[in-house]
Formats: structure tokens, sequence, C-alpha cells
């Protein structure tokens, strides 16, 4: 069993973090870590579990501590759910004490030797720790995966990376969770949309050249397209729906034989879904209160290929698109044996 | 006064069409068709009114009469709330027999000398009707309005219009009153979205062309552009939102004056907004719930002007995208003299 | 024309008191105040409109000032929108230095000389203003609305008082706006209701007896019933609906025609509604997003009486269960020269 | 394994049904029947999925027979999830071929032979079950469970049943997939809620008299106080809440120590859950989404316990309110050896 922790326990990420780790086959989670008013506290006190899956009653009594390396020298690997103005410094405080990081925040995404990673897309970027160990003076690592959203994107994008994609347009539809609980006010979005995400679209834009980009062992050459975003939020609780364009040269029907016969170039990880991506032919689906839970929601649903060449995207955004995707980076570090 | 009926004036865009007319300045609501079972019942008694605002106490006796040409010789004019499957043999009938007919039922959209119209854009189509009545031998005529997403979609591309469109892509974020009232089920539409909604992104594509192109006196040339639309219902009650990409020669800057200084080409029409098209500002902007009924629910919002060339476009589905459109139709015939 | 000002202008209730006030026949809305950091600016620039009625363009170029006596002395009258915890001494100091309170704030509502009216019920209450100024040396007066729900509540029990009311329990669905802006994140309440709002049963029990009890000139006596009531917030807007259960000697038939018959005993006031009271026959009525605008927002909607004596009641809780129940007051004082 | 079917295994209840019995440790669901134009399709073409839980792959392939006796030979039990005015003869004439029915269905509830029963509350009813055969000659079986809300009302009282309860009144604020999938319009329910469902305040009313009946061997005497109750539709997927007062001998703190000290008089059927009612001692529970899927959507949640004697409670009404509620009827059933 490998000794972890969660960064930011008692938010809205942190819980999901709890949720897949409180039974975990080789994960153990030893260390909850939370603000200055919760140390001390019992996990059951200190969080307002705000989850429809049932509070992981093993972890009731263990005592939250704070989020400072001096409470964090005995664990192997922490999964970082703080908000990007915090994760900065603890991040790397851990990184330099040999404490390896998989971090859900935004801050170390676009550093040049953090890897930002979707397991199924570009699991060799992990290569990147190896420069952190060398060149930074590393103990541990910091490894990163991407914005909720942009990791349906590239998910979706990514069985169709062989037909050499130009250009890429995205309109999403996005659950007022990735906003955190107190996020999105109910008189905001009841009966309503709202047609703006701070920083959304510019993140879709950077990370999924670098996700999708080509790593020489050395740096990264973003891919070759551009993306443009438009971001919404829609009164939806988890899922991220998205229309996407691609221009590139696929068909529609090589688009849904890419889509239909897309395997993860890697199996057996705990996390892992039976399906990394899987093709709807129903006409009116996917549709995210249906689907979102697919594949432990782990899997990210396509659907409606069209000419143009258009398809509709959606997966669950606190799960595959936080929490869980950053347990599959650190499921994948172990395999290739950085932890 | 000029005496009007509306065919089908229980269904939810008839009572959009009543409550419209119901205090018109120069229209008289005088007959009120529906289907056979409610014919001879009082307005009142056979319709479920379902709108927020107050039932128009004045039509509460109005009997309701057959959707047939014998009980319509006395009226001079009327609105089509026809589901498309119905509409045809009435509107043509009414046509022929000397009535004119502003319908928002899809049937003759397409037609060659039927003009579809949204009076901003192309008040000048109404010329078809001089063929109609030239050619074809009708005494009164038949007009249409578009579907409701192509209505704000064209107004809200018209002022981009000067600037070379090249190419539009369109993502839809649609009411569900758009299906009328038994459409969309709740449990189908809570905590959800539905990424389809049948024939509409054909609509869309087809529609604009025929709004935006040009008329020599006997035929329309569709506009030089095509339109790729991604069609998705969302939980919102009234208000069609839409992200928007253009390819044409405007600037960011160029965009957002074109919006601001925007006018409609005639002014003073009864049902006509202050502003055919209304640029916000603020970030967040436009928002169903809380720009729906700006201009009586006749203006068409645009905000998020971007690069790209990217913006946020949205409008009321029943009003501006329905009865309302078709009766600033019919105020537009009745300045242009065709009634 | 009377001067009047708002107090706390740019929350959700204080944007209802400018919404109703803003085109008053003899209310002049000369003075909008709000917390330190918006005093100075334009109200334009210092609100974030968030109803859907268009921002009172008259209004936009006022400079708001401080919330403070100093700043008050020019104005007759005062409509409080504060939270309670600010409301108390700046509405004391307004009443000593001669300036009437209108207050909606819940600081004063139990004080042995303060009037807690709904006019239709008990304006005799207002007699108190005379005490107010006799014995606690105001010059001007301290008058105050009850608590939203309350309003609906009593409103609708008014018509039975006649029959005895022996007992009340009350099950509440309360609308989101109730609880302002902020108060209930998205995440809270889609799909979901929350059966508990602080303090409102004790409010609802507490004030109902002063309401509808009885004033002898020095004091109010008690209505000699208790109220049991059980709170809950649900997915809606606005409009609070209550079932309502009352021991009291009507039969189905007496209740029916004592709401049906209800006149309020005053006519002619600018913000009060045809009907106070009204009943509908509809088996599945009244309904919040379908009736909450009756009236203007002013009515309160009865339905669904049956043996029990069991009903269900509905109305705007930020109209006349906050802003406009204030307005009425204040039209009722003037009526009864205290203004 | 008991050779099991499903009546209506298409429909929303049906759906439930097949669900929990997919993988049942002694039902083998080996029959599915439904309406004349799904007889002979495959369950995967016939049914249209629409629960969140990934649909049963094990049952993709089966195909779909008649509802009609002759298709049922061969199955011990059958699960009836028939509309109401279909489930009549079919249940009468498996109960007489030798066929045990479970049934959702209201039609047999309030027959003086069938016991209508919560497993918790009244097995003993199930004594009923021999004068059916003794008397009427069936060599099957008729045993109903009750209308959902009657079951989270029955479960929330039996603890207190033993202090005397002389008069109880339920408020209730009930899911929409009680109505059917198309039961209620998303236009009828978004930010809105229906003060009425069709009959459900009498089968409340009647059913939970029988229920907490005493039977004597050959009648049920009806439990010994009335049930006044207002039905009411929210904007939730699962799960009705209800605001209860009770009229009986317990304090505040007796009731709170019977709810926690509530325990089933039976162990160890698969579909039961660790608590058949939990009491939760936040001020702001239950709530629908949060808890309605404990004890895999079988516990009813119970809080808010106030003078008066007031409560809150609340359960999932397609699992515990319906499916999952006539499954623990059929495991008591084996248990008690009837099967």
């Amino acid at each position: 069993m490998i000794s972890v922790g969660v960064l930011g326990a008692t938010g809205a990420v942190g819980q999901r973090f709890v949720q897949l780790l409180s039974d975990h086959p080789y994960f153990d989670l030893t260390t909850l870590t939370a603000s200055k008013r919760s140390v001390g506290k019992r996990y059951a006190e200190a969080v307002n579990w705000r989850l429809d899956s049932p509070f992981p009653a093993s972890l009731a009594d263990q005592r939250v501590v704070d989020t400072d390396i001096s409470a964090l020298k005995d664990v192997e690997l922490v999964f970082s759910a703080l908000p990007a103005e915090l994760a900065g410094s603890i991040e790397l405080a851990c990184a330099k004490a040999g404490v390896g990081v998989c971090s859900n925040a935004s801050t170390h995404r676009m550093f040049d030797h953090v890897p930002l990673v979707v397991p199924e897309i570009n699991g060799d970027h992990l290569g990147l720790v190896d420069l952190q160990r060398d060149e930074d003076g590393y103990d541990g690592f910091i490894v990163t995966n991407p914005n909720c959203s942009t990791i349906m994107l590239t998910l979706s994008l990514h069985p169709l990376q062989q037909y050499h994609i130009r250009d890429v347009k995205v309109s999403t539809m996005q659950a007022i969770s990735g906003a955190g609980f107190e996020g999105v006010p109910g008189m905001g979005i009841l009966d309503n949309m709202i047609p703006y995400i701070g920083s959304e679209e510019e993140k879709m834009e950077r990370e999924t050249g670098k996700i999708m980009g080509e790593f020489d062992g050395s740096t990264i050459t973003p891919a070759p397209f551009a993306v443009s975003a438009s971001c919404h939020r829609v009164p939806v609780i988890d899922g991220h729906t998205m229309a996407v364009w691609v221009e590139c040269d696929a068909s529609v029907d090589m688009a849904k034989k890419a889509f239909m016969s897309y395997k993860a170039p890697f199996s057996g990880l705990p996390t892992q879904p039976d399906d990394s991506v899987l093709y709807h032919s129903e006409p009116d689906r996917p549709q995210p209160r249906l689907d979102r839970m697919r594949g432990g929601g782990m899997t990210v649903s396509v659907g409606r290929v069209r000419e143009g060449l258009r398809y509709v995207t959606m997966g669950h955004n606190t799960i595959r698109g936080a929490a869980g995707g950053s347990v599959l980076n650190a499921e994948l570090l172990k395999e290739k044996r950085y932890l």
C-alpha cells in the first residue's frame, strides 16, 4: 500500500478525491488536509459532505491536518484539490521534499517541466518527471491533469488525431458543480444559462495544444491546430456537454469508426473504465443525467457525428474531469514506476 | 381596424398570438379557430391558458370556430399557428379565397413564391406577393416567418452582412417552450440537456440562406455562405441562446460597432422594439431569464464579441421567434399596402 | 409629490422597491442609499440589476448616498430594505429625526409600539403611530410589514377569521428569491428541496398572532389561535406556496364563499390589486410561475379548498411579500394622513 | 433460484424492477412482458432505458412476451408494474393459475383478502394469502405494496405507533418520476410546483389505515386515526419529501429516540437496508438529492423532529416507494414460505 494524502479534502473536488480513494486497492488514504479552522477536527466534523454517495465511514475519525509540508512527511503522494491561488507553494514544497504531487489545480499546468496528462493521450509526457528530478532537484514530482472541459474535449479528439486535425471549434454546456458548491447561485441558473465562465475558454485553448503535443524527451511541441472555445453554464448538476467542429481528413464514417474502435494504450488500472471513449448511436445521446456515470464517471461519451465534421461529447466533470482523472494519472505513474 | 383571425388559437404559439393581438391598435381579433372538439365553445373554456400574463378577458366569450375556410370568409388576414402537417391546405385555401396568411408554420417557407421574412432584413422579399397574385392567382397571400432559432441567428448576422460573411457555425441552447407545452417531459430535461432537436439544424441551415439572399424581383438567390448548426435543448422556459462563429472581414471592434449602431430600416410599427438588436457590454450577458423580455420580447440581444469572430446571441423564441415575428410581418405588409 | 428614499437600494428587495417606486403617482424617489463602497457612484454603476423588468433609466444617474441619517434629512419617508442586523439604529434615527420608516426588516416588527401591518387586515394598527409620537417622542414613525410567508398566510386566513379560527398548520414551499440573490447555491437546490429555512417558522408563528390580533387603542391582544409551521425551500424563482389546515367553523362551501367575496376595506390605492385574495376553482391552481404576477404581484391566490379545512395559497414573495407590501403600507399611511 | 417475471417491463417502474432483479441472489428474471407492439422484440430494442444506472446487458437479448397468462405458465412469481386500469384481470388470472403476484398497481390494494404490505410494519398481513387459497381458490396469490407516498409516511409513523397516534396531517413535496417518464411536462414544472396530484391524497388517507391496522387472522381493523393529506409536485427527479404533524403521546425526545432505535422485525433479506428508518440530526436534512440513495434507495429518512409533533420524512419513490418495496415483499413471502 502507498500512503497518500488529499490537499483540501473538505471542498467539492476534495470530497470526490476522498470518495474515490476511500476504497482504493493500493492507495491508502492516511492524510487529509484543510484550512486552519478545520485542523484537529475529525473529518466527519470538518466536512459538509455533499456528494450523493454515502460518507466513507472509515475516514470519519481521521484528524484533519494543516495544509503544510510539516504534516505531509509520511505520505508518498498527495492529490491536490486546492484552489489555484493556494496550490503553488505547497505543491512545490512537496515536490522538493520528496512527496509526489498529482494536482488538479491550474497553477503548474503550463510549466515547461510539468506534465499535463490525460493518460490515454499523452502518458509519455510523464517523462518530464525525469527532468524535474535531474534538472530541478525534485525528489518528488508535480504532475497535473487539465481543466475539466479540456479533458472531455481532448479525449474526444484523440481518436481523430490520426486524421490531421487542422482546426477545432467547441461550444460547451457545463454543469454547475464545476464552479464548486457555492459557485453558482440558484437565482443565477434556474430557468437560465450563463454564457460566460471566467478563464475557461483560454484554458481549453491553451491546454489542448500541450496535451496533444509531441514530447521529444526534453520539450513538448504543441499540437499544430487552434482551438476556439465558447463556454456556457447550464442548469445541470454534473456532466459537461460540448458541441465540437473539427476540420480534419475524416469522413463521418471514418470518425464513427475511430470512436467505436478507440482503445486506451494501457489496461488494468483500477480507475480505468472499460471504454475511455464510448460512441452512442442514438440520435439524442449523450445526455448528462443519463450518461455521466458510465464507466464509474470515467467514460467520455460521444454521439451525433455528422458532416462538418460535427459531434457532441459529454463526460463527468468532477470525476473524469477532476479527481478521477488525477487518480488515473497516479495509477499510471505507479505503472511506470515513478511511485 | 383590420379584421384578423388566429388559426390554432388554443396551442402554445396560438396563445402568444392571442396575447399580442388582444390589444392591437389596428388588428381586430374577431376569429379564433381550433380543432373540432373545441368548435362552438367559448374561448375561455376551450383554452388551457398557460402564459404567465393574464388571460385576455375581452376574448373570453368569443366562440371558437372550425379551422376551415368557410369560417374565415369575413377576416382579411389570418395568423397561422398550426402544426406543419395541418397548415398546408388551409393556408392555401385562404390565399386563394382572398384571405392574407401570416404563417408561423414551416410548410410553405421554402416555396419559391413564398416570402420568408424577418422584417428588418428582407422586407423587400414581400415583393413575392405580387408574383403570388400575378402568377398563382391568389387573391390573398402567404407570408411566412422563419423557425424560432433562425430568427435570432439571422438578426444577429444582419449587422455583419456588410463584412462579407463566408461561413457560419452556430451552437444553440434552446428553451423548452419551443417544443410546445407537452413537448419536453420534465424527466427528460431536469438536471439534464438534450443534444438533439428534430429537423432544427436543417431548418437553420436552409432558411438562413433564403432570408439573407438577394431578391431581384422574380427569384431569390441564397446568401453565399454555409451555416453549420448544432442544436441543443436546455432547461430554460423561454429564450434561445446561441454561440456563433462567423468568418467575415470584421474585426472585434468593427463587429461591436456594427451591433451597436444597427437600426431597423423602418420605424413606428406597433410591435417593433426600440432596438431590434441590442449589444450588451457586460461579460456575462445576454442571459435568457434576464434579457428575453427586452423590447417586449422582440429585441435580439448580442454579447461577448470576441476574436474568432465569436459572439453570443439570445432572443425570446415564442415572441420574436414566432408569434411576435409574424405580427411584425403583418404590420410591414400593411405599411407596404398589401393589406 | 412626497420625497422618499430606499435604504439598501442595491440588494434584492431594494431593487424591487426601486422598480415599484420609479414610476409612482405620488412618491418621488429622490434618495438611494447603499453601503460605503457604493457611496458616490451612479446608481447604474452601483447596482447589479437582476430583475427581469428593465432597469429604470430615469434613476441611472442618481448618486448613491450613505445609509446614514445625515443623508436623509430631505426625505419625508424611507423604505427600508436593510438586513435585520443593520436596520435597527438607522430606522430609529430616522423616526426620531422626523423621517417616516416603512420597513421590510424584521428588527422592530415585534416591538409593542410598532405596527406590523398587512393593510387589508389590520390597517387600524397604524394607530400605534400616535403612541410613537405621544410616548416615544418620534417625529417620524416606524411601520413594518411582516415576513414574506406570513403575508400570504395571514391574507388567506383573513376571510376565515369570522369563523373562529382555533388552530392553524401550514407547510410552505418557498421560492429561492426569498433568500436574496446569493442565498441559495444552485448545487443546493437543483433537483432538490431543502426542508429548513432559519427562523422562518418562528416568524410565521409569532407575527401571525400580532397581525390578526385586536388593537384597543393602546395595546394589541394577539389572535387566540396557535400557528404551527413547517418551512421548505423549493426550486422556484418567485412565489411562495403553502398548504394550510385551519380548524374553524367554516364548511368547505362557506370557506369558498368567504374567499370569493373577500374585499379589501379600502380602495383606490395605487399599488392595491383588484383582488387582494383571488379564489381559483381549477383543481391544480394556484401555481407560482403562472399566478405570481396576478394583480401586478400583489394578489394572493387561494385554491383547492377541501374538507379539513384545507387549502393552498400562493403569492409573490418579493412583491406582495416584501417591497410591494411595504409600499401599500405607505399608501395607507398617506390615506390616513400620517404622511 | 425462483423463476420470476415483470409485467410491464418497459415502463418507468418496470425498468426499476428489472434493475433490481437483474442481479438478485435467488430471483431469476426469466420473463419480461410488455404491450403488443413490443412482443417478440429483444428487450434492448423494446425498452427506452431511462435510468441513470447502466442497462443490464444480461437481459439485452431476452425476447419480450405478451402480458397474458399464456406467456407466464413457467414463472413462479410476477412483479406487476402495470397501470391500474390494466392490472386487474391479468393479476387475477395469474393468482388463479398458480402464479404469485407482487403488485405495485393500485387495483387490488383495498380488497379484503389482499394484503397491502410494508414488510417492516405489517408482514403478518401476509396471512391473508391463506384466505386467498382457502376461500378464493387461488393457487398463487396477490400481494400489493402501497402508493409511493404512503410507504414513506407509514414507515415514518411506525416507530411512533406505540404512542397512540390520534391524528396525522401530511403535506407532500413529490418527485416527478412518480408520474412516469411522460407524466409531467417540463413546461409545467420548471420554475414551478403543482399543488395537485390526482387521487394521491385519497390513497394516502385510505391505505395508511389498512397498513397500520390490526389483522386478527381473518379481517383487518383499520388503524384508529385519520390522515389528512395535501399533495404537491415539485421539480425533483426522485425522492418524495413530506412534512408531517402527528398527534400522539410522544414528546420530541421520545420521538427522536423512537426513530433512532427503530429496527425492522426481520433481517438478512437481500433488498433490506441496514436502516429502514434513518434519523438525521442536521437541521437541514433529509434532502432528496443527497439522501434518496441511502440504503440503496430503501431507507426512509427522518429529520427535523420538533414540538407539534412535527417532522420531515423523505424516501426514494421508485425504489422504496415502488419496485424495491415490492421486491422486499417477495423476499418476505419467501422467508415465510409462501414461495
